[in-house]
Order: structure tokens, then C-alpha cells, then sequence
């Protein structure tokens, strides 16, 4: 090791700074903030901390050459790295130093940073009707008496033996059919579409028929890997959105289209690749891990890799054309983006989609990579700002079946409200923004290992107790250096507030308090000349940097809760309700929120505790049920167009409303809640 | 010029032979009877004979490299070949000089032997109901009030002012519609497919729309070019079935895909490709044509072709996308191919077809180049041996209508029959080869200039006289090199087996007589030991060979009119009638045929010449009826399960049946016709 320094950018997550030469790409990572994974505690053994060193070059230091600033291709890598791999630049993290400046690509999965997946799949009830359903049939083979042809045999039979009339097959089906029926000795199984299209034909008899629910956020993407036969979810896979480098959020997106000919173009392209990533990782899940074999003297040079079987453990072992269903939601910008469709105007007032209803495309009209003649089925959108996610939380939680007024609050990126029962519904969407999901601020975070996700604040001493995600116990318990804070989640934010307003270190209009700072944490940053409190010391860092919230962090977090706050008001004004009779929060944050915080915080409107309830993953859950019941797709177009959309921005009282909504908390004219939880004088400041 | 001579092959005729180097290629092509066009008789002027001098070599020359054996680039022949041309090996026949050895290609266009396209569109009744039809709509733009998506907005529209509901839009079509409605200012011009999918948007207000109804023969591939809006055809076109190459007729089609691996893939390719070219045919068709202009000094380099538009023609100027709608049908292997359907089952017992049903597929499926949202329909099969073609035939006939009992017999490269009225309806296919056609036979050839359509045999001499496609005059009026004959078609084959043998040259057994032969004509080859009869002097012929007769080209013809007629006797007597009302022959066939000379030959039952009615393409006429009227397609399905097919080679009698016929004539009980026709010691002979 010398004492020069190298700069080194991780890529997806951007995070960069100068590193001391001769360390691990592993060692690296971790000062810079960008884990990555290292199951085996660095021990060479366990291959999950494969990076990719980019042929990119930095231009500020003019490499223009393939970096030879790493160090040389040891053996040992050999075990995990295929030829394929070394080829595309892959290295093992733990075994690699750093030598000088280098841009390294961290693939998801050996991402330490993994977001903690609060989107398993819930218990709801869904009726099992899917809309590929698999036959088995037996048919006579063609005789000099009856010459008939290979589809109308089969057709015949299913119609005999199921009642399934006038079918039509899929080209690509149809040619594997004279070779299923022959190979078979006139015994297959047909999977059918929606009881209209003959959509895969195999010879002899089968059972497994899978799909995916997948649900496209602007910033992750996860699906519901499932059993179509069963109704088992056999697992749930996520990954980043690989748009997040043309911007954080939706308009972002809309913009980088608009200012790039090939922008929509590309980021379809993109998402096309997650979602066959993802639909990979799925698969990959159904067979056992592959190990290297080393070669054994004389042995040929071919690389051997085995099956390594867990014990007891049985695998399904599928392949991708075995996925026969896909159903996918997203607010419209990401459906638009997917599809192709011109965003531009989604995101321009009156902000109409291209297009309300669902769409059943083929899967090779996308690109995606499953059963050929399989089609995708794309939940309809509601309106511009109102996706097909938000449909796919109507479709799970039915407020239309119901008598009693309910609010759904669906926080992703961006906020998205229904309101009402079966006799009304209405929904708006509210420009949050991601701070509440941790984007957006200083040291914002997803909800991943190293994340603060509790934070208490004492107001005698200012002194800040946290509690981070992948660590059991709070920071007083703890030695400094042992919390390896990275920043803050979602589910923090909401406590970071409350707690700073509760001792007082912010006024209820958001600003720094002035006076009454207690400890040194509060302080002036003299690179920015911005107010900041101190949550964490750079020594319980894992990016050796103090993590601080700023004044304009809070200022973000007041806008977004002031949206929310203001939207419901307004909708509940519109419904002409006094109040709801159950508020429901979807999403990752809903799951993560603390009730008592939220209401603290004016994050919506009073309503008793109780009646406020997380429904977690509702858009993926909707999403698996339009998978697993047909009929839930035309229920998607039904509500999807029944739902009275409502602009905000354009309401009378919508700008005094949100200013009024950003204060701390909220002056409502009763708020019993808060008595007791913020003290009086801080509650009663004028 | 030397003395030298040099081997040329031309393709896709495959004629070779050895001509004197320092000649032109056109002069070559002469020569060896593979003629290529020159419409300005050589002068240098008219660019038609491009050909391409292909990159491959002839191994037994062991020419490796691009042949040098043609005269260097001439400046006259820029005027014609751009310099893409130009590096793909393309000259012009009448500059270029053979050097040395070479391998020709003549492209369609070039080729003066251009089939006599018989199949023209005829006036057949078919009532207006595409399946593609125009609507015009004028929406209002989206506001605040009503930010209904852009779909939704024509959706409504379609309901409100021609009742249409429930429609789909294909994904491609979506992605045009943001843009349309906006560049039409909210005035857009839909195609909607069968009432139930939008297929195009396009901007403004439109009026035509476009289609093509295509019969792939095995030989050729035929094309009308209709406007969907007026019926009217626009052109026809047609060329040359690319599979060729791989055989002749349908079982070596089979044949070829069951021993190569990539054999299906290859042959769909190529029809695929024959497709995209004849609808560039048919666009090329609508713009006015192009010259290249002479660059000025001082101008820039660039390549300058401009519009030569034939005065007072009015062009439409279609482009590709501007095509909505194609019907295709062809025989059942060729289906198969086309689509890639494995088409081994189709030619072994009992010969099932993969699919009888129509098909709809979109264009982009099958890699069709036309407006990509669109759908090809394909003609339904009614069995192995009587495919889609002949269910065109059926629904432009309609037998099923009348209470007369028809025979409809459509004779392309095999025979197919169907017999019956609304009643009944049955149907079987004989093997009669393509020999009727002209192939297969030493001198045979298409229907094409120099093509020897008549002939007369003097009783007492022996003597021919002949007329030839293109010439008016009969020989006897003509010096002999003005006749440039070539070889002998469909319709000349007919003429010679009934002169051959009502001159006593050949007998009923089709020999050829030992005794009574009149003049030199009749010989023993010296190289093949077969007798031969000599129909063309060298001089009369362009090929500067004697066109002759062979004992085995009569065997052949024998072979073909044999089974056409025990095909059609067997199916009378199955059906249990004695006579039938009317006799229709389809195809190119049908319309040269000399209707006396075929019932002198037993080409068909005995009936009354004015019941022998020729339908030329009829085939291609029911699929123009499918394109213009969507009815038909329904029709066609309905007919193609309710004709039944009778598999005649396992028919108790077809031995006996099929050996009988094959004598010339046949022997009928009652054979009035034939007296008078034929010298009664020939008609009587035993």
C-alpha cells in the first residue's frame, strides 16, 4: 500500500470520492457508502460481491484506455467468474484492488444495499379464475377416414371434453404443434388464453402453468412470481427501475423524452431489460446453485460448473417460456414509458394518457422474454397522474364493494389518493415528491441496510438515539462505530420530523429554532451557509461522513406531507363527508409509518389511530389478483373508468390549503391527539 | 473477339452452355435460351437488361475470386446502375462482355421471358365489405373538465357516429395516435380491421386504402392490387416462386425441408422476400418513373435521379404502410411454408394438414412489409392435397349455391377437382405434375415469349407448323429465323399430343409408331437412344437447338392426363352421377386451352363442348373476393369443412382407371367427338 489516492465512482448508485490506493473494490465501496455484498465476510468464498469494472474512462482524467487500475486476475476468481464474464470486465470485490481511478458498475445483485422488500405478497382473498388455464387432451391420430388436421383434432377434443368453441391459435403455437402432437403419440397439453386462444402446446401431460404480477415504480420494480395452477406465490423479485439515471422521478423522466429523440426509446429499452432480468432472477430461483468444479489434470479446458442441491429441497427447475401470464401495473408515465406511448402529454395540463383501458400485447411485441405467444396484460390507468397502480390498489381493496367512506393513500414517488364507497369514488394524485421515501434529502436512503429507520431525540439534551435496518439494537446501547448509519428511509423521516418539532429544535413553520439549541448537533454548515442538525456522527457512519438533516431537507419533507395533507382535505370537501370512516396507507411507506407520528406530523387527516390501517403492497397485490382471477381485468376497466378523477391544483382553495398543511403540525381547530405528545408551548406558538 | 468459348450459367433458369467469349451477355443469354429483356433492341438506351454478375465461382473452375471475365464498367451503363447497384455486381447485357466463365443472374425484371400473366382480374360479382375500412372523426381536444385519454377521445367518437364498440387498438397503432391527433389538430383518419381493432391513425382526413390478394403458386406468385375503398384493380403483378430453386413441384418442396435442417426456414424466407418484392412491385407502380440526370460540372457528386411522369397519368404515390389488408392462398404445402408450418405431414399418409382454419396474422409476424398493424388473412385448407387455392376457387365459383352438378377442375402445378352443387360437395387432388404446364418436359417452358403456343402436323407430310407467344404469324407464313422459338407451353402441349397422334405419330399407347413415320423429324437420338420428333429446326429457334419431342415427354403428358381423368371419373361415380352440367377449368391452363383438343386427349369426361366453360384464375378471384368483402372469409371456412375429400389413390379402381386413361384417346363406349376428329383406322386401332 502507498499513500496515494485514487477517485472512484460507483455506478448505479453515483456515490464517489478519493479512496487510498492498494484497498479492496469491497473496502472501497464501504467508505464511499455503495455496500456490496460480501456473504462471506470477505473470505474468497462465497462469489456474491462480483462488480464490473466499466471500459468507460473518467474524461476529467483523460483514461481513455481499458483502466489497468486494477489489480491483476487471480485464480481464485476463476471459481465464480466465468470466461464470458472476465470478458465483460467482471471482477470479485473482495479480491480486487484498486490501483487507480476506476468507474465501477455494482450489478443488483451483489448489491449489499438489497432494498429490504416489504412487498411479500399479503393474504388477500382472491377467487381462482387465471386466464391461462392449461387441458390435458388425447386425441385419435389422422386416418385415410379422417384426414383432419393437426388444430382442428385438437380443437375438436376441446370442445368435446371442455366446451371450448371457436379458438384461435397464435402462429408461433401453431408451429409447435405438429412435433407436440407426434412426440407425444397424440397426448398434449394446451395452455388457452382467456378460453380464446391456443397459446402453448407440449407433449404429454403437464400441471405447472406460472405468471407474474410485476409492478413497475418509478424507482423499483417488483413481481409476484406465481403458481397460475395453485395461486402459490413461489417468490417475489425486485429490482432498482435502471430509469432512475434519466431522473428520480416521473417528470424527470417525461423531461429527459422530451429533450432526446431516442429518450423514450431508451428507457423502454431499459425497462424491457429489468423486467427479462427480473423474469430471470425468477427462474434462476427454480433451480439449484451453480458452482465452479476445478479441472482435474488432463480434463479438457472446458469450464465445468455443478449443481450444488440444497438438502431436501426440490426444485422446479423452470424455464422462462414456462411464464404463460404476465400482468403489469404502473403509475401512466411508467406504462406510457414501457409501451413506447409519448409521455409528453401526461405530464403537460390536462395531463391526458394515451390511453385509459387495458392492453393485452403480445409478449414478443415487447421484447420480454417468456412463453412467445403469451400475452402481457397492462392494467388501465386511471388518469394522467393516476396510473394503473392505483388501479391495482382499487382492485385489491374494492372501496367499491363497500358502504363505508374510505381514504387510500398510496405514497410511491409521488402521492396518489381514492376516496369514497360504492356509491361514490373519486381520486386525485399530489405532487409529494420522494422525500417521504428518503429521495431527495442530503442523506435520503432507500429502506436498506445501514438505514435510519427510528430516531428519538431527547428534548432535555438534543441527544439523538437511532435505530438502523440490519442492526438489532438502538445506538445507546451500542458502541459508535458499530451503527454503520448510512442515512435515512422513509419510515425515519416521519420520526426525524416529529422528534425535532417535539423538542423543539424546529418551529412549527419548519425553521430552525434560533434559540433554545441544546447541543452542538445544530450548527451552521460553513461550506453552504445552511442550518443543519447533526443526526449521526461521522464515527457511526459507514460513509465516515456526519449525517445531517438541512434546512431545505425539512423544507422538502413540509412540502410533501403539505401535499398529502391538502389533497385529502380538498377530496374530503369534494365528497361533501365530515370525516372517513378508515384511511388506508399503501405502499412500502405504509407499512413502515408510525400512526401516531403521521398524525403528529399532519401527514393526513384527523381520524382516530384506529381507523388507520397499512394495506402494504396493494398495487402489486391488485396486480396478482388481475393474474390469478380474469375477472379481476375487467373489474381493472370498470373502476379504472369509474373513479372521478380530480385535479388538485386547480381547486379553489388548493394553494391555502397546502400552505396551511406544511406547518408543524397542522391547526386543526380539535387536535386531542397531539395533547400530550408536543408540548403545550411549543403546540400553542404562534 | 477470339476463338475462345466460355461457360455460362444463367440464373435462376439454370440454362448453360458454352459461347464464344468477346460476345454481349445479352447475346450470351440469347444463345442459351435464358433471353433477357431489351426493349430497345440493344441500343444502349433503355437499362432494362440489367443483370448481376454473381460473386460465386464455379468450383469446377476453380474460380475463387469476383470473375474479371466480364468487359470493364462502361460509362453508358452509370446512367442506369447506381453505384449500390454497381458494387452489388450489377452491368447491363448489352455493354457487358463475357470474358471468361461466369455465373448470371437475371433479375425478374430483366427477363424477357415474363410470363404471359393470364391472370388478370376478371368481373366477377363481389359485394363492398372489406375487412378495412376508413373512418374520418373530428374530436374535441381534452381541457380540464374532460382530460379523457387520446383513445378513449376516438373511441367514444367511433361509438357515437358509426355504432362501432368495443374495439381494441394494436400497440403500434397506439403509438402513432398521440401525434396523429395533435398534427390533425384533432381530426384524424382511423382503419379499423373487422370492426374490432384500430390498425392505422393517421392525421387528417383520407380516403384510400389499399390491399392485395395474393395466390402462391408453386411456380409463380400472383398478386392483384385492389383499392378497398372502390374494388378497382389496380395492377397485377406477379413473379417467379423463389422456392424454384429448391424443386420444381410440391414434393420436392417437402422433400428439401426434410433433409435440411434449415430447409422450412429458408423456403418461407424466400417467399417471404417474393412477397415484399411483389408489393414493392405494386407501389413502384403508383409513382411515375425514374431517370438519373446528367451531372452538371461543378455540381456535387451525388447520384440525381428525377421523376419522369407519363403525361396526363395521374399517380397515386403509395407508400408501403399504405397497403391494409392482404389475402393469400396457395396450395397446402405452400402454405405451410409460408408460414412455417412443418410441412412433412402434408405429404405422408394420410396426409393431414397442420391447420384447415384461415389464419390471422399480423404482418410484422410474418415479416411482411406493409402497415405493420395490419393482419394477413390466409385462405383456410381443405385438405392435404387441395389447399387454400382451391377453397378461392370454390368461393369465386360458389358451386355450393347452384343446383346444376359442377366439375371444377384447376390444374396449376397438380390437378385438383371438385365436384358437386348445393347439395353436396366433394373434392381430391391428382398427381398430374406440372407436365400440362410445360415443365418437366425436354422443350417445356411457361406460357412466355417464344413460347410455342399451336401446333399443326400435316397427316400426309409430317410437316409442323407452329405459332409462337409474341409473334402473330403461324411458321408457314414466317421465314424460319424470324420465329425464334423457344420451347413448348401448357397450351402447345395439348395441341402437339392431339396432332401426334391424329397423324398416326404416335399411337394410343402413346409409342411412338415404328411404321408410317413421314419425314426426317421423327429420329433416334444418337446420345440418349430415345426417339424423338423434331418440332423446330435450330434455325427457327433461339436457343439454335432442335426443339423436340421425346418419347419420355409423351410419357410424361400420358402420365399427367391419365390421372386427371380416372381423378375425374372416379369422382363421378362417387357421387353417384352419370353426367355433369358444366365443366369449369381455373388456372392459367384453362384459359389456353383448346377445349376440342382436350376431349380428343381424355383430359376430361365426355360431355358437350359448350358445357366446357374456362374461369381462368379463379383462385386468385375468391381471394380478391376475401379481400374485398369479409363475408367470403367466413364463407371460405364454412366451405373448406364441408367439402368432402376423397383421398382417389386408395379408390378401389384408380390402378385400373388411371392405366386406362393414360391411352390416347380414352375409350369410351360412347366417343362421338372423336369421330372425324381422328382417322378411324387410329381411333379403332386396338
Amino acid at each position: 500500500m502507498d499513500d496515494k489516492t485514487a477517485t472512484i465512482i460507483f455506478q448505479p448508485s453515483g456515490r464517489r470520492g478519493e479512496v487510498p490506493t492498494g484497498i479492496s473494490v469491497i473496502e472501497a465501496s464501504r467508505l464511499l457508502g455503495a455496500d456490496i455484498e460480501a456473504l462471506c465476510g470477505e473470505k474468497k468464498v462465497c462469489g456474491k460481491c462480483k462488480v464490473r469494472i466499466e471500459e468507460g474512462f473518467f474524461e476529467k482524467y483523460g483514461l481513455e484506455s481499458k483502466p489497468s487500475h486494477v489489480s491483476p486476475w487471480h485464480e481464485e476468481e476463476d471459481k465464480f467468474i466465468n470466461s464470458e464474464d472476465r470478458q465483460a470486465g467482471f471482477r470479485l470485490g473482495c479480491i480486487t484492488k484498486v490501483l487507480g481511478d476506476l468507474l465501477i458498475f455494482v450489478p443488483e445483485e451483489s448489491r449489499a444495499g438489497k432494498q429490504v422488500v416489504s412487498k411479500a405478497a399479503r393474504d388477500i382473498y382472491i377467487e381462482h379464475n387465471p386466464a391461462v388455464t392449461l387441458y390435458y387432451l388425447e386425441v385419435d391420430k389422422p386416418t385415410f377416414e379422417d384426414p383432419t388436421g393437426d388444430y382442428e383434432r385438437i380443437g375438436a377434443q376441446l370442445e368435446k371434453q371442455y366446451g371450448l368453441k371457436d379458438l384461435r391459435i397464435d402462429i408461433q403455437t401453431l408451429r409447435q404443434l405438429p412435433a407436440a402432437l407426434r412426440k407425444g403419440d397424440w397426448k398434449v397439453t394446451v395452455s388457452v388464453w382467456m378460453d380464446q386462444e391456443v397459446i402453448r402446446v407440449r407433449p404429454g401431460k403437464f400441471e405447472g402453468s406460472y405468471g407474474m404480477a410485476i409492478d413497475i415504480g418509478t424507482t423499483t420494480v417488483a413481481a409476484y412470481f406465481c403458481d397460475l395452477g395453485t395461486m402459490e406465490v413461489i417468490d417475489t423479485v425486485s429490482l432498482m427501475n435502471p430509469q432512475c439515471k434519466y431522473g428520480e422521478d416521473v417528470m424527470s423522466r417525461i423531461t429527459y423524452h422530451m429533450m432526446n429523440a431516442d429518450g423514450l426509446e431508451k428507457m423502454s429499452d431499459d425497462i424491457v431489460a429489468a423486467l427479462n432480468s427480473l423474469i430471470d432472477q425468477a427462474i434462476e430461483g427454480t433451480h439449484p446453485p451453480k458452482q465452479k468444479v476445478k479441472k482435474k489434470k488432463g480434463e479438457k479446458d472446458a469450464e465445468q460448473w455443478i449443481e450444488v442441491p440444497e438438502k431436501g429441497k426440490i426444485y422446479r427447475r423452470l424455464a422462462r417460456e414456462d411464464i404463460e401470464d404476465i400482468t403489469i401495473c404502473g403509475n401512466t408515465a411508467m406504462h406510457h414509458i414501457l409501451l413506447k406511448l409519448d409521455p409528453e402529454h401526461v405530464g403537460m395540463a390536462p395531463f391526458p394518457p394515451v390511453i385509459h383501458h387495458s392492453l393485452d400485447i403480445k409478449a414478443r411485441d415487447l421484447g420480454i422474454h417468456i412463453n412467445p405467444s403469451s400475452y402481457i396484460f397492462v392494467l388501465p390507468n386511471e388518469a394522467g397522474f393516476v396510473g394503473a397502480d392505483n388501479v391495482g390498489v382499487l382492485i385489491a381493496e374494492e372501496p367499491y364493494n363497500k358502504g363505508e367512506i374510505q381514504l387510500i393513500i398510496d405514497i410511491g414517488t409521488n402521492g396518489e389518493l381514492v376516496l369514497g364507497n360504492k356509491q361514490k369514488l373519486i381520486s386525485s394524485s399530489c405532487a409529494t415528491g420522494p422525500a417521504l421515501e428518503g429521495a431527495q434529502l442530503s442523506y435520503g436512503m432507500r429502506a436498506a441496510p445501514g438505514a435510519m429507520e427510528r430516531i428519538k431525540i431527547d428534548p432535555e439534551t438534543h441527544e439523538v438515539d437511532y435505530k438502523v435496518i440490519g442492526k438489532d439494537a438502538w445506538r445507546q446501547y451500542s458502541e459508535p462505530k458499530e451503527m454503520n448509519a448510512k442515512g435515512i428511509c422513509g419510515s425515519g423521516i416521519l420520526d426525524l420530523l416529529a422528534e425535532l418539532y417535539s423538542a423543539g429544535i424546529i418551529t412549527k413553520s419548519g425553521l430552525f429554532n434560533k434559540k433554545g439549541q441544546k447541543s452542538d448537533r445544530f450548527r451552521k454548515n460553513p461550506d453552504t451557509g445552511q442550518n443543519e442538525f447533526v443526526l449521526a456522527w461521522a464515527e457511526e457512519t459507514s460513509i465516515k461522513k456526519d449525517i445531517v438533516i438541512t434546512q431545505k431537507d425539512v423544507r422538502q419533507i413540509q412540502l410533501a406531507k403539505g401535499a398529502l395533507y391538502a389533497g385529502c382535505k380538498l377530496m374530503i370537501h369534494r365528497m361533501g363527508v365530515k370525516e372517513v370512516d378508515k384511511v388506508k396507507i399503501a405502499g412500502a411507506f405504509g407499512t413502515h409509518v408510525d400512526r401516531e407520528k403521521a398524525l403528529i406530523m399532519g401527514l393526513f387527516p384527523d381520524c382516530e389511530i384506529e381507523k388507520i390501517v397499512s394495506v402494504g403492497n396493494a398495487a402489486g397485490d391488485g396486480c396478482r389478483a388481475a393474474l390469478l382471477n380474469r375477472e379481476k381485468r375487467a373489474e381493472a376497466n370498470w373502476v379504472s373508468r369509474n373513479v372521478e378523477y380530480i385535479e388538485l391544483t386547480v381547486e379553489e382553495n388548493f394553494q391555502q390549503e397546502f400552505m396551511r398543511a406544511m406547518q408543524l403540525p397542522h391547526m386543526t381547530d380539535k387536535f386531542p391527539h397531539l395533547e400530550g405528545l408536543v408540548p403545550a408551548e411549543i403546540l400553542h406558538q404562534k
